[in-house]
């Protein structure tokens, strides 16, 4: 059995991850592959164990090299329970969030390194990279914006704290990006949703053409 | 003020890490230093919280990898929240175990590498190595044999898989004492209480020596 495409979706809040994620799964449904979503912790009971000691409100004495262990021990367990099971099984799985978000969100915003951050993620996923991922690239006021749009209020000192914070992560994503060329692909995600989806299709697209090439090649010689 | 010394012991179960400690502890007090003595998780809640998922006998989908990152994010937290202002407030610290137990039981009797579980661990310690680690050397089978020395019993099927755990994780030691030759004393701890402990003070005196030559060669010019 072939293994099936690992994929993933990146990009700050309110890019359009979630939104992009489920068209994705119908896009490459409808190129005939099985596809299966995920996100971290994704339901593995000991990846919720984990996650629950960061979020825990009262550990405010939480080191920022702890919280990246712990996201990286919880990281690893989804991985061994889920993702490389469902790749084993033949299907694609098309995750929410992967490694690209500790690197950007703990490797760059908040000053660890993003070396450094990746070696203990590279530790946790034995080099089993995505083969493709999607950077939704997003101006962060307008993924806030989006993200609060219903809320109807004016931006106050706290939110432009926060956008800074937001700026950086766009920042470390960009940097990633050209760390990895291969794997990932940007996508302008300040257009409409149509404009968005009408790029990742052809992103998906060309991988798979990619992909059906280097078949060819490998099984007719 | 000067630092306190960053001291660890090291060794197989029933080697006599506890009870060397206390002694080195007194030790070092006639000394005129002041001690702290310690052990992972050490009382530290985050740390502790993170134990209790690894120690969970309902976890047992547990990856070893996990395992490794949530040891390694549970010695940071103890590292930041006891280690460093201990040693900063001036005084020494004498930990039962650290990071040397990891790279010999998880890096090699667990067989995922003493290299990788250092890369893990020298994110969450930044480079801050013991001073002097004291590997207290027993033949295995005597180490456990001391353990069960109360229980009365003939060693059993289990008892021997178990003894070629034990017997990887000395080998695993002996390597790192090789590795870090400048910071781990070996002692012989096949022999009495009373040789151990004398051996244990000579490299304990021969470290303070080092440590005021040192001290002398950058006050004094
Ligand atoms: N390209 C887009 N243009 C305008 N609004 C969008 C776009 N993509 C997503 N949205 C809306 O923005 C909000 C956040 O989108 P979402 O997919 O949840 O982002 P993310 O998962 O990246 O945080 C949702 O209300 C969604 O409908
Ligand atoms: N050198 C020694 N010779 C004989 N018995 C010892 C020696 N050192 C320790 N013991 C005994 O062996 C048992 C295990 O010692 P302990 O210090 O708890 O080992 P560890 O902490 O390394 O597992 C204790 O009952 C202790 O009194
Ligand atoms: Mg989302
Ligand atoms: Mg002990």
């Amino acid at each position: 059995m072939t293994k099936g495409y690992f994929l993933s979706v990146e990009g700050n809040e309110g890019a359009g991850k979630s939104t992009a994620l489920s068209m994705a799964a119908e896009h490459l449904t409808g190129r005939g592959i099985e596809v299966v979503m995920s996100r971290e912790p994704g339901g593995i009971a000991i990846a919720e164990q984990i996650r629950s000691i960061i979020l825990d409100k009262d550990n405010t004495a939480m080191d920022a090299r702890t919280e990246a262990l712990l996201y990286a021990a919880s990281r690893r367990q989804h991985f061994v329970e889920k993702i490389v099971p469902t790749l084993e099984s033949g299907r694609t799985i098309l995750c929410d969030r992967f490694i690209d978000s500790s690197l950007a969100y703990q490797g760059y915003a908040r000053g660890i390194g993003i070396e450094e951050i990746l070696a203990i993620n590279q530790f946790a996923i034995e080099d089993t990279f995505p083969d493709l991922t999607l950077f939704l690239d997003v101006d962060p006021e307008l993924g806030l914006a989006r993200i609060n749009a219903n809320k109807n209020r004016e931006i106050n000192r706290l939110d432009l704290e926060a956008l800074g914070f937001h700026q950086r992560v766009r920042e470390g994503y960009l940097k990633i990006a050209a760390r990895f060329p291969e794997r990932i692909v940007r996508i302008d995600a300040n257009r409409s949703v149509e404009e968005v989806l009408e790029s990742m299709k052809q992103a998906l697209d060309a991988f798979l053409a990619r992909k059906s090439r280097v078949a060819k090649h490998s099984f007719g010689g």
